[in-house]
């Protein structure tokens, strides 16, 4: 079968590799579509085969992928922090294959079935939705708080999204790139701030009541963005971190003490998110479909996926590969 | 009248100064004895007049001072987080003198009064104890969980004693001073590590249930302690900072991120806190005591106070000045 494989930096090759088998209690994907950020674990398909001990799923049925792997065992996994599972995997990253594959074979754990109501492609969004969903259910907002969101990329705009959903009034979004900003209001941001010409912490503070946020959630990463939001925030105010950060950061501590502020990081999602998400886009309450700002085929992923998304992020949300559709 | 002023680093002069007098809504006090701790904002005393429009303390009372200057209308002190009034001060660090002085005029808010049962000397415990206090009840810490201390000096003894009280069965300290180490297991610490000799990470982990401890308090504020507690906490734990740092400390988001864990700021007391803290001396839930390691002399509070504190700190918790016991 054909499987884009990912042989270091910038060398990603097209290849022809054997098709895997369906062992005991594993479930075979057709990847239909799959959304890339720089590797390919957020995707839908559609299942080909089911293992021994699988009667849950059957051939034909249209699911997405729920791409942690955890052992089920650890101290995490008992208390149902899946997310946090002391030897926990990730499909796409580290073993398991990927979605850009004609075909994966995948544990029962990570298949969830997709409702009718919803397209594949729509399906192959449900993944970064449920990290910016997972985000705002474990942050302490509330109805009727105002919120700083740091990052108008396709986390920062999956959390407005969800916020909305939650009744949010008060969505304050801080992005740099044009575009970005664009789509910020187009998905419900209230308030668009550019941090290279507002002066973010008054401003926010002035919007919200003269104290500041209530929460920021973090999807950007960056030292400048982080040093804002903490003083954003006001007394007894939460940053959560979704963001990976390449290196360590930098935080006066006094900055938390004097306000009690708090800072939480937050990772991926654990066991009800994704079905939450499938559940608001199919009532209609979260409309993600203007997330997707391209398709393009296996053979276009190098030169019009992941160079985009180096050279022309901006411009872009999420780009789908069409796989198998 | 005679009082002990700063001048400037180790520049501390007893000198003969002019008595305050007690305006309206205030509340003149002679100070009886006073913690020191670098400032003197730890003291009780007996009222010795009152100003206008007082009708709920008389002279003679016993009491204690909550040193917090807050102005009440700001959005935090509405939510009662007096703590964080975006205009406070401090008595003993910012104007009102302090507790080193034959007298001292505070506002009403800021005297609480002692219950009969307590001793003036104990009194002067009742504002660490408070930080401690209010830090626990901030922190996510419910009876069963364990804990980690970082740093056996006052407050850090003062967090145990304050878990103590709310059952905690597995508190371990993290202590680097032979006497603090001592001192912590007094006050009832049931493992007393050392970051010099014990691999704080690991035995942590080990010692519960192989996950790491639920909550962290970082009494301490040094780096190399912050780095240890974050990856001593389980999933979804928290450390909590009571420590006033010099300097930006450094942290790796992904530390907090991969684990959900929570870093928290906790700031001196607010309303209740003290009163808690004296029911629990009255009950004698709290018994302490033997905090006090040393009573001197206002014109001691130099050579047997502060250079005590900084040259064998390790001896003492707490050396109360009498001023006028």
């Amino acid at each position: 079968m054909q499987a884009l494989r990912f042989h270091g930096q910038k060398d990603i090759r097209l290849e022809e590799i054997d098709i895997p088998t369906c062992g005991k209690g594993q479930v075979k994907i057709k990847p239909a579509y799959v959304g890339i950020c720089g590797t390919g674990h957020e995707f839908s398909g559609v299942v080909e085969e089911v293992g021994e001990e699988i009667d849950d799923v059957k051939v034909g049925d249209r699911v997405v992928v729920q791409p942690i792997i955890y052992d089920g065992t650890c101290g995490a996994c008992k208390a149902g922090f899946i997310n946090c599972c002391d030897k926990n995997g990730f499909v796409g990253l580290s073993g398991w294959g990927g979605g850009l594959a004609e075909h994966i074979v995948l544990p029962r754990s990570a298949v969830i079935s997709l409702p009718d109501s919803i397209s594949l492609e729509v399906g192959a969004l449900v993944e970064p939705l449920a990290v910016a969903w997972h985000a705002v259910n474990m942050s302490p907002y509330q109805k009727g708080d105002s919120v700083l969101v740091l990052g108008g990329g396709p986390i920062g705009l999956a959390v407005i999204q969800s916020l909305k959903v939650k009744g949010c009034e008060k969505i304050i979004v801080s992005e740099v790139a044009p575009r970005r900003k664009e789509f910020a209001k187009q998905f419900g941001a209230h308030y668009v701030l550019d941090p290279t010409k507002d002066d973010i912490v008054s401003t926010v503070r002035e919007i919200c009541d003269g104290q500041g946020a209530n929460v920021a959630f973090d999807a950007a990463g960056v030292q400048a963005g982080l040093d804002q939001a903490i003083l954003a925030i006001r007394a007894r105010g939460t940053l959560v971190n979704i963001a990976v950060w390449e290196k360590a950061a930098s935080i006066q501590p006094n900055s938390l003490v004097f306000r009690e502020r708090r800072y939480m990081g937050v990772a991926t999602y654990v066991q009800g998110d994704f079905q939450d998400v499938m559940d608001a886009i199919a009532s209609g309450k979260l409309r993600p479909e203007a997330m997707i700002t391209r398709k393009i085929s296996m053979n276009e992923v190098e030169e019009k996926g992941f160079k985009t998304l180096v050279h022309d992020k901006d411009n872009h949300v999420k780009i789908l590969v069409e796989v198998c559709p």
